[in-house]
């Protein structure tokens, strides 16, 4: 018979059940070839052109701006979610709430090279695309109008027109409701406990090892005990913090090279699917030092979420976080 | 520019932007041809022993159990998220909740025809399925152990394998976390105001019309202010009622109707797309009878979701629930 497990943080139920039909689909899923491009690619090196004026780059201190020869390149993007510039113009309208959707949108263009994985990325340059977020998220908050900072980084997402590795940073005047929910249970948690719930989860994880899949000096990796995807991963920090942006250089460093060796897993399990991987870090207009910790959260894309999901928010996940946690472990 | 828009019950900020790239996409979506059935289908009339034996079944007076000669027949699901039988086994795992997956899951199997959608079904077929749902809304209550009940059927969902028509009714010991969002944003409005906030949305589309589709004595359709899919569609009773269970039967025949009109519009613009559509009633423990709406939530299955949604669920929809609700209106 299925469990039913509560997650701490956000007092979710999640199904777990090994015996769901869908199982074998969540088990391995194979790699989308990449979409054909219909013509040159925008983030290639030598087409600084066909993105937005750079905002910030690295490369040689000889380099000039929109130029070549950068490793990390930061622009707005293409097609924004949001918009730098004008004003909010908050406003009713009948009962409802509605402003102008002003924020930041800006692309991260991770590497050189048309076609790499995190799994394949040099260490090195996966501390400079972190170090990148870093910076951004310091610079960002100076803007008084936004609350909130997230990344999303879609990995060899099939469904993405491009393939060039990137992610998105998205600095908001509100916080996305996916983030909201965790710290408001984080709160409870804390008004209830004087505890981070975080820290907790950590605390019984590192002891009864089973749903950890590895831990380096300062970050632990763990199959959460209430999955709701199947290979849902959260990488957090041993030491409680709840600010990304705060983030040391020994523990980036050490970042790094663990986000690398956990995409390796991953792929190595599952045959390298595409994952979305968010970054999860306190707001910035009320920071939530004491009882928020940030992570990352890495969800492949395995098997089609059960329909329940849709708008009950049902979660049914075929693949036990202790099972996801051991068959990743092995591919160390 | 996009603009941000907040959903009065979850507190929850959309982004509505017709210029989203993937605009053209939401706009049109073909219907999938049924996947090839690899053997008898397990719904239809005469295979009646392919499935557990029936709970309920509409039919002829002289029909017995289990035979074939139904309109409308419920039976457990082939394959159940929960079981009904057994203990709870509530028990903590660390500094987690654990307990068994008990619960009903029930499929309503609502036409002897094997291929047909709800834009296809004769109104008094859909009266009894809806008079299925009510029926075992109200046995399922009487079990003390279920806390709350969910009915969530996918139209022509080319990823189930089954496409005999269906839905599924399930009891659950937790309330699903999309509802408990709903229950809690609704207790909050309620608390301020005093009033249901559903029934303060209905009064504002009833008089500005603008994501109003269609009205009838009993209910209205309207796409919602802060829509977070294209074409979600919410069909709502115009007076005030938190349970779906104790509607009454001129409610339920005018229901059926107007069901089957909605997924005919919605048919006819989209072009048959698969769609979810899901009850929302209040939970039988908690009875929020003054605060809560009963509704149904009809979302089609267009474009993928834009990736940001994942994890932190930052909801983004490029087409504006005003132009949603005309082109359904001009189906009419």
């Amino acid at each position: 018979m299925g469990e039913l497990r509560r997650d701490p943080v956000r007092n979710r139920w999640v199904v777990i059940d090994p015996e769901r039909p869908d199982r074998e689909a969540a088990l391995k899923v194979e790699a989308q070839p990449p979409p054909p491009l219909s013509g040159p690619c925008p983030l290639c090196p030598g087409n600084e052109a066909m993105t937005p004026p750079e905002i910030i780059a690295f490369g040689e201190s000889s380099r000039q701006r929109n130029q070549t020869d950068w490793s990390v390149r930061v622009t707005p993007d293409l097609q924004p979610l949001c918009r730098i510039e004008g004003d909010f113009d908050r406003r009713p309208e009948g009962p409802f709430d509605v402003m102008n959707a002003l924020g930041a949108h800006e692309i991260v263009i991770e590497s050189p090279q048309h076609l790499l994985t995190w799994a394949e990325f040099p260490e090195q340059q996966l501390e400079r695309v972190l170090r990148t977020y870093r910076m951004r998220s310091l610079d960002l908050r100076l803007d008084g109008r936004f609350r909130s900072l997230i990344v999303v980084k879609n990995n060899a997402d099939a469904a993405g027109i491009l393939r060039h590795p990137h992610s998105h940073v998205l600095a908001l005047p509100f916080i996305p409701y996916g983030i909201e929910e965790e710290l408001r249970g984080c709160r409870e948690f804390y008004a209830r406990k004087e505890r981070c719930a975080f820290c907790d989860i950590i605390l019984h994880e590192r002891v009864s090892r089973v749903r950890r899949v590895v831990e380096t000096d300062f970050f632990v990796v763990l199959a959460p005990f209430a999955s709701r995807f199947p290979f849902e991963t959260w990488l957090l920090p041993l030491r409680h913090a709840s600010d990304f942006g705060k983030i040391g250089e020994k523990e980036l460093v050490d970042l790094a090279s663990l986000v690398k060796r956990t995409m390796q897993m991953v792929g190595k399990v599952l045959g390298n699917p595409s994952c979305t991987i968010v970054l999860h870090s306190t707001p910035f207009d009320e920071p939530h030092t004491h009882d928020y910790h940030w992570h990352l959260e890495i969800i492949p894309k395995t098997a089609p979420v059960a329909a329940f999901g849709w708008g009950a928010r049902l979660f049914v996940n075929p693949i036990p976080p202790e099972e996801a946690a051991a068959l990743m472990a092995q591919q160390m």
